[in-house]
């Protein structure tokens, strides 16, 4: 959405009323409704819902955060609002990492992997990052690495 | 695969042949044909096709290397061998890190997420973690982050 001067408004940001009526389903994986570059958008290899992990990492301490998830339209916003952006699978629309808990994640660089299925976002973290409270998603879910001698 | 003392061989490390004859598809997600702890396989939330997302990073630097996927016989295989091992979805079948290119990956620790979809996985990564020669698979991979202002 952009606004009489053709530049982004904040309203655009915060509620992406273009990006919640994008279909779910594998048209989306096409990436026709997003402004993806072209460029980025050809080196992505889109699971059958169109979509490719994010990784999403500390980039002070390194911390592994979380596991999301990413469309055309998702990474198109990461890479140009700075703000992570992901696809909810569960509840089907887009979502601004923090925008309702204040925990944000400010983009600081984004790479993707070798054969183009999955994204490295190194973020500046305020706040916990998961929902629970704790400081990552995999904070105390250590399982037992028992190795038979 | 267990010898007549009943411990796993290295044989079996490296050519897992039960495993190799596990149908792909949906069945796989129960994990029926597995050994992993039922303790642990009840809090896996596995896709469509029985898998879970591992990151694997660098206990030592903190680099993520790169994304893969585990199945329960995975999971297990990493969590009891100490030898990270993997769910090929190209080649629909296990594989070892290393077990070809020498640069094995040694488990250190396993954490699960929040809503048990994907697995953290730190190692002692030795040589270059990527196929193609890189110290990780995002390396040399960074897309522009262009804030709009």
């Amino acid at each position: 959405m952009r606004g009489r001067s053709g530049r982004v408004t904040d309203h655009a940001l915060v509620r992406p009323r273009v990006a919640e009526a994008v279909p779910v389903g594998q048209n989306r994986a096409v990436g026709a409704q997003s402004s993806l570059s072209p460029g980025i958008a050809d080196r992505l290899k889109r699971d059958a819902a169109g979509l490719v992990a994010a990784i999403v990492q500390r980039h002070d301490t390194g911390e592994v955060l979380m596991l999301a998830w990413m469309d055309d339209e998702a990474l198109h916003r990461t890479l140009t609002t700075g703000r992570a952006t992901y696809y909810s699978r569960s509840r089907q629309r887009y979502w601004v990492k923090g925008e309702t808990s204040g925990n944000v994640q400010r983009v600081v660089s984004v790479a993707l992997d070798c054969d183009g299925d999955a994204l490295l976002v190194r973020v500046d973290q305020h706040g916990p990052a998961c929902h629970t409270g704790t400081a990552t998603c995999f904070t105390g879910h250590e399982l037992p690495v028992e190795v038979e001698s």
